[in-house]
């Protein structure tokens, strides 16, 4: 069988915007009767829907130290990996029998061998979009879970602030923050960086209030309005200057969850946070995470997800673009912010 | 009777270095027999020992916005108010009798009448200097056991930072924090302003490493010298650049307990901290406390730290001086490094 693959090119310089040509779409062959080789626990599955995230960016680079980082760099040479949703086809792992769906990391091509397929869930609820097991219902939900529920510790009444609620990047673990946050009975105000998306914020996901934070000269200042009286739990994509005026606005044992700082990945030298003391004045913790760490929780994800999902309580919007080869440009399309929704490649149809 | 107060002048500005001069010394008169009004649940006491601590620099500012801070400023024509260790000669409190032995915010003045004695402890065990309730059994104590142990959670086989173990300020909950440490078979290393101060931490306090972080021109490097693995758990009191080193060399789910951030206090405008990216390379926690939060947990921390204490297992060094008169000096010669103890002032022997 013929396998077309979405190949990464070549390690991107720090401060780098990525490029539709730093990927290449290329088809080789894979042999599927006997791709399983005996013996072996791996998994033949074929891809139906892809992940566009936006940590892939740091996979773009050379990670000197591996320390570093939480994740390894793409091969040169190698197809990009990532989040997806797929259909075993053949399997060596007890756990996994042909005609499964399953989610987890899965390489950019049509077919993938996955040698340590224990990372991967498997699918039990196909009463929705399968499509959402790459997002909602996949590492975006189990990140925006693991950050707000399990790190914050949300009580009813408190006041959440989401940054990039629906900007360029962390859009949807923001977006899906914010409504974890309104069926918790929080307020929540999101910051997003234009008007459509503030509208989608304030309009369709029933966030409180919502913000352009590029119109805003004084972020000290816009969040002491929307925030009077304080933040409890902020939720953290943005850092630098952002982090800054929200330290200023946190309240007694406030708690922030850091899980991105996009502002500062693109950049040479990160800039400086200043207000780090307010960490003392207002007792509160700052941590960082990495919803790896929260595999085991995923069931009680779930259970707390699923049913306003099916009851259409949480909003999720999709874009969607069809075949494989359209797949670099979504991906770099989520560095520019073009996309509204979740962005996903559509690999297959069966 | 008479009552020799330590009164505070007025407010010092941001950046300014405290003087003797921004206290004097006044006598005013106390009525011992009716000074706990009829009614009242006030105390009156005599107080024995007062404690000098860092957080004090705070209290001498204006803070503009009550919110800002934990604490309160100085009333400017009234006295000092700290830690100290009292005798209650009056008392309109059910918890408290005549004779009590009582620590827990004071005056610095000779008598006190403690309106709110709820905030003080009865001290229950004398077979101790009483002078160490004003440290090392008192808010010093405290503060290292709620930051090191209940926020870190410390485990055997673990490597500890200290900043500033033995510093300007700072140091006796530093000192503390190591050798509590040391009592959870940690490897801890301190770092300090001066040769005797490195002296005295690891030739008399036990920790395994100390350097003299005036002579490391690169504290990334001396860092990675002194922990090669990383660190697990690092104690801030330092903050700025010290903060930025560290954060680079933080082992995977690391906790800082953000004590103090003294290098940063008398600066008009705080250093940027640029690593912050790392809390989430890293999933590390980085926690501010104060250890009132912590006081319902004082039995418990008695129970950990009497009994080494007692035996010897924890050195204790305290500089001492006699007279309120001469509480000034002491205070001000806290923020020139001076001392090496816990400075304490002696106001009575009984």
């Amino acid at each position: 069988m013929r396998n077309k693959q979405v190949m990464f090119r070549d390690f991107l310089a720090k401060g780098a915007f990525p490029k539709e040509s730093d990927m290449e779409v290329t088809e080789s062959t894979i042999e599927l009767t006997s791709a399983v080789a005996e013996g072996s626990k791996g998994v033949l599955v074929k891809n139906l829907y892809l992940s566009c995230d936006p940590y892939m960016r740091i996979r773009m680079q050379k990670l000197t130290d591996p320390a570093e980082s939480y994740i390894a760099s793409f091969q040169p040479g190698s197809p990009v990996t990532g989040f997806g949703v797929a259909r075993v086809l053949e399997s060596g792992h007890p756990n996994f029998k042909k005609g499964d769906l399953v989610w987890g990391l899965t390489g950019w091509e049509e077919y993938s061998l996955l040698p340590v397929p224990e990372t991967c869930f498997k699918i039990e609820h196909t009463d929705i979009p399968l499509s959402y097991y790459t997002g909602l219902l996949g590492m975006s939900g189990l990140t925006a879970y693991a950050g707000f529920i399990e790190l914050c510790s949300p009580k009813k009444g408190e006041t959440v602030f989401v940054s990039a609620a629906s900007g360029a990047v962390g859009q949807l673990v923001g977006q899906l923050v914010g409504q974890l946050a309104k069926l918790f009975g929080c307020y929540v105000v999101g910051s997003a960086g234009s008007k459509e998306k503030v509208d989608l914020l304030k309009n369709k996901l029933g966030f409180d209030e919502a913000f352009n934070y590029k119109e805003e000269s004084n972020l000290d200042a816009a969040l002491k309005r929307y925030f009077p009286e304080g933040i409890d739990i902020y939720f953290e994509n943005v850092g630098g200057k952002t982090l800054d005026a929200v330290l200023l606005n946190m309240k007694l044992h406030g708690r922030i969850a850091v899980c991105g700082m996009i502002s500062q990945y693109n950049l040479e030298q990160p800039e400086g946070v200043h207000n780090l003391m307010q960490l003392i004045a207002k007792q509160v913790r700052m941590e960082g995470f990495n919803a790896l760490d929260y595999y085991h929780l995923y069931p009680k994800f779930l259970e707390m997800v699923l049913p306003p999902t099916k009851e259409g309580r949480i909003v999720y919007v999709e874009d969607t673009v069809e075949r494989l080869e359209n797949g670099p440009a979504a991906l770099v399309g989520l560095f520019s912010g073009r996309n509204v929704g979740k962005q996903v490649v559509l690999v297959a149809r069966e």
